[in-house]
């Protein structure tokens, strides 16, 4: 079983890769910039004190997350049925498929101070329906946008890395893609195969998106999925 | 079986409805006027030389169509889930459960003349899945936005009592019923009970969307629906 995450970056793209996968989990954070260009409002990327960066997703912001995250949902499903893959756009609002918690208190680093933020509506995945999930892969393929429903059924932003990887430890699949626009880069030379045991010492060499990715390869791996691939438009990293 | 139709002015105010269905079909109507406007987006509600009014959907109004019909359907996703019923929420586009011919002239009266129109994206119902709805009913209580697939894999508008009319058709449901904020009215007063074979008499005393209302009653008895109910925030129209 194969889980693919299909970047925010390469929505525009699809016709580019082969779109082989039992479930899709994607971004959309061209579309939630965009959008909230568009309607004037302010897009704040935060950088916690382990330095991992996040968006600061208010109430307001998140009303904006959910419509533009829907639409690249039903762009993927509408660019799958056109090749004849039977797909159905679902969020983890849907049957309540995936369950969070929401962080109501964050810190994040500003100007070198520390912050903390109460009114974020971001959410650490706590549950997975994965009886849902076969059932559903049993009809098409399943394409979730990154929402979860909080305990008190609130809609919250979580990461679409990280759902795909909750996902694929859930399903134990064997196989995780992450789909991006670059593969992993050290000295400008794609790294095309990474040994698990090795995984620490490419670490220091990822930042952002690509760091993140690093970490989630590990903790899939750890759990039992058997490879995890980047692929680029410029190449691939497999990481097993 | 009950096929019930929330309408786009009664999504703020489901918590004064008993949400009792099998499956739910939902407009957005308000939704996209908001967004638009937030957008700058121009409204235009036009009129057909039949007297049926229409939202102009060009290409740019799709999108944003799309965005907000989509937030509605979380809307009431989010709350049926908050109440104990398991829900999912999808559009035609999913699975492609519900398929569509693009209208790809359609004649409207602007200021008295005739006009034609040829970069709208509505549609006419060609087609529901009935295998896979039934299918999803067995997992919960589909809820279902009016965006239905072209035959070139283009979303396109459709109208939402339309939809809700052809689903209960194609599933044999026993009732539909629509949800809106007035039951239907003459001089005033709400008409608690009308019989099938006196809904001609009552067409005239209704516009707009009642009218449509009306309409979809009358093929939806003529199919074989057993019981419409046009339950208002007001009191309730049962026609059967």
């Amino acid at each position: 079983m194969n889980i693919l995450k299909i970047g925010g970056s390469v929505l525009n793209k699809l016709e580019e890769f082969e779109l082989k996968a039992d479930l899709i989990v994607h971004g959309g954070s061209d579309y939630v910039d965009a959008l909230c260009e568009r309607l004037g409002i302010e897009i704040k990327k935060l950088t916690s004190p382990s330095g991992v960066e996040f968006r600061y997703t208010p109430k307001e912001v998140l009303e904006v997350y959910l419509m533009a995250v829907m639409k690249a949902n039903k762009d993927i499903v509408t660019h799958l049925q056109s090749r004849g893959i039977n797909a159905v756009g679902l969020s983890g609002l849907d049957f309540g498929i995936v369950k969070a918690k929401r962080k109501r208190i964050i810190k994040a680093v500003i100007d070198g101070k520390k912050v903390v933020i109460r009114d974020d509506y971001s959410g650490k995945i706590e549950n997975i329906d994965t009886s849902t999930l076969i059932e559903l892969m049993n009809l098409g393929i399943p394409v979730i946008a990154p929402i979860a429903m909080s305990e008190t059924f609130e809609p919250l932003n979580v990461d679409g890395d990280k759902l795909a990887k909750e996902i694929a430890l859930s399903l134990e699949a064997d196989e995780l893609t992450f789909l991006s626009d670059t593969a992993f880069l050290v000295n400008g030379e794609v790294v095309d195969r990474i040994r698990a045991e090795e995984l620490e010492e490419f670490l220091p060499f990822a930042e952002g998106g690509m760091k993140r990715k690093l970490l989630m390869a590990r903790t899939a791996l750890e759990g039992g999925v058997k490879k995890v691939t980047i692929q680029g438009l410029n190449g691939r990293t497999v990481i097993e």
